[in-house]
């Protein structure tokens, strides 16, 4: 017997066909002899509309009315399964984030959970009781109704899997696990039987979106066993209720990964743009004074390299910002340009981040070196790097990426297997 | 300045632009100085895709979670209405059934009040805040979401006016009153200026449809002056914010209501049906016999007649049913016949109740009589009478509604006002 979340997002549960496929999920677990806890999203497309309505109701709408609108969507899918779930003779009841209650900061909209008190779905569990959970949601310190931004429902599935000392949590997708690289790209990837937290971090910020990334902090900090796997398997398939190893991919502390790979997978980020400072004072204070500004306006800054100039006196500074956010970049550090004191900016668009991530690269050398001989190899031009331990990203341009994606996978043997 | 509670209904609030309607009702209201909730419902179509889907996932679904499902229709409008009418510039916030809280007893599905805590509604009001609050809902004792039944919206408005001592409470739908008949039936009918709650009583469970019976119950009980008014008129045109005379129909305390007609209206009901058994013996406990099995399967009896038989020993008992349900209660009866000791049963569809009522008959004579003799002029054959203090209620076969409501709308006076 263990105690299981599962996480069920909006595809899964489009409509009542599909909410009665995770019911047979659920069963299955449940009559597998599992506490069962079930946390659910928003009906595809229904998160959209709300939001849309709100949009349209006042562009600039008080967040705090927004998510009391836009939680009703995750408390009708709640309703909806737990309604599904008695018919197949499983008592299971429906609880909102204020029932539980999951207690959240003030920042309407995006708000962070503060504290879960998991006494009542213990108590139920011990009842025999499936606890159905509206993702996404919570109750701020005015009591009133807050929403944890886009992809929420992961991070309300692992806070909850937290509280509880949930065994594990399952994050039911549209796709069946984490995989080398995207199979779209690349044919040959592979799923990954295991991932460590620190390497999934990177993978979700760069953009493989399987997991929202702070549900990911979150698994990492409470070490909560999170699988990734697909909710659109025959739910009695061979395996499916294997409590030890299910099919998908399991996103666990670096330890439980015994043959630990150099490189793990290769990540990518297309639209990304360049923008350029030309000699600038090489004075304290001179980064707070580009991105300070920029972070104002939102734009989010991401791969930063800084040269000195020949004569030491001078620097330039190069950074990426996604492509969307180029026009606005560039008019907040022209109207800065005085404070700032920069010669000359230049901007350049139609570029892609590729990156290289493992954690066995932190005790193998070479890997970079690996990747720019590769990289030679096919003729593509590198045009920044960034390295962290377990990571380098590449800058390259956009028509490149495919070609470099295919390159580096097939370089790091993640082919094979 | 008064304090008023605003009641909107699902056509009223149907979309965007509809709500922003809405949203100029309640500014002129709060630009006039007073203190004002607003009741709203489910967006139209809401509340029937809501039911639809808790019937897909199962028929026999449990009423909790209906409940938690059906209720998100009210929490989408009442988010949308606050953040309209912030963008116009006005204080607003949404409340939801439990933030309130709207106590209500454990009879999910159709749950009554059982008391609602005004104090901070009254607090805000005191700040010059508008409350936007979510109809049909409350909250249990298991803390729980209830809602109150169908047209459970206006019961919540005519509630919250008692609980925080409200002037008036305006109910917006899209008539623009009550009418001394259905126009579509006769063009010569006029909107009432005033009706007296015992009166509403009567035309609202005999299908005049404007407001939910329990609302006029508890409008009755408490006092509360009740306008019938429309929300689709021009917010701003002449004589809308008039504080005493605001166009529509006020339901109120027949004290109020100085020159008292005799016959006030005319309502009806198609599609009954009549059943008839013959030579039953007269007995203690006939009727418990009778109508006990037919109220535990939920069929509504209406007009009871009860005859004794020529020789005294045996008696003969009619009452109608609605069309919709003459199988079932047939068949009631049927297997209960052992019980009953019936001698025959017959039955008969396409009959139609008109029903003639007005508080000023309490005090005249003759009121029967003249719609007996007018009826029996048009060669309409009445079928069964029954008769309270001040309604008559006439059944005949439905072929004849509207000529009878015709003849009765004009012998009592009504064409002309």
């Amino acid at each position: 017997m263990a105690r299981i979340v599962m996480k069920f997002g909006g595809t899964s549960v489009a409509n009542i066909e599909r909410i009665k496929n995770v019911a047979r999920h659920v069963k299955r677990e449940v009559d597998a002899g599992n506490e069962v806890a079930v946390v659910v999203s928003a009906m595809a497309g229904k998160t959209n509309e709300l939001v849309g309505w709100t949009r349209e109701a006042s562009p600039m709408h008080d967040a705090r009315e927004y998510d009391v609108v836009v939680a009703s969507g995750e408390q009708v899918t709640a309703g909806l399964l737990a309604i599904t779930l008695q018919s197949m003779g499983i008592n299971a009841r429906s609880w909102l984030g204020w029932q539980i209650p999951i207690e959240t900061d003030n920042a309407h909209g995006a708000a962070r959970i503060t504290k879960i008190d998991g006494s009542q779905l213990i108590q139920r569990f011990k009842e025999g009781q499936v606890a159905v959970i509206a993702g996404f949601q919570g109750i701020g310190p005015d009591k009133r109704i807050t929403t944890l931004g886009r992809g929420g429902s992961d991070t309300s599935a692992v806070a909850i899997a937290a509280a509880v000392k949930a065994d594990r949590c399952d994050i039911y997708t549209d796709v069946d696990g984490v995989y080398t690289t995207d199979p779209r790209i690349d044919p040959k990837a592979r799923r990954l039987p295991k991932v460590a937290f620190e390497e999934m971090l990177e993978m979700a910020s760069l953009g493989a979106k399987v997991l929202q990334v702070r549900s990911v902090e979150l698994a990492m900090v409470h070490k909560v066993r999170t699988f990734v796997r697909s909710s659109f398997e025959d739910p009695d398939a061979p395996g499916m209720g294997d409590p030890i190893n299910p099919p998908g991919t399991l996103i666990c502390d670096e330890d439980e990964i015994v043959e630990q790979q150099v490189v793990t997978g290769i990540a990518f980020a297309k639209e990304e743009a360049q923008i350029s400072l030309r000699r600038l004072a090489d004075r304290p204070g001179i980064s707070a004074a580009i991105f300070g500004p920029l972070a104002e306006e939102h734009v989010n800054v991401d791969m930063i390299v800084q040269n000195i100039s020949e004569d030491g006196s001078k620097t330039d500074m190069t950074f990426t910002v996604p492509a969307t956010d180029i026009d606005k970049a560039v008019a907040t550090l022209e109207a800065n340009k005085k404070e700032i004191g920069f010669d000359v900016i230049q901007s350049e668009t139609d570029l892609a981040k590729v990156s290289i991530i493992g954690i066995g690269m932190r005790s193998h050398a070479g890997v970079a070196a690996t990747a720019f001989k590769a990289l030679a190899e096919k003729g593509i031009n590198i045009r920044a790097i960034t390295t962290s331990e377990i990571k380098i990203s590449i800058l390259i341009d956009n028509a490149y990426t495919e070609l470099a994606v295919r390159t580096l996978h097939t370089v790091y043997g993640l082919d094979k297997g």
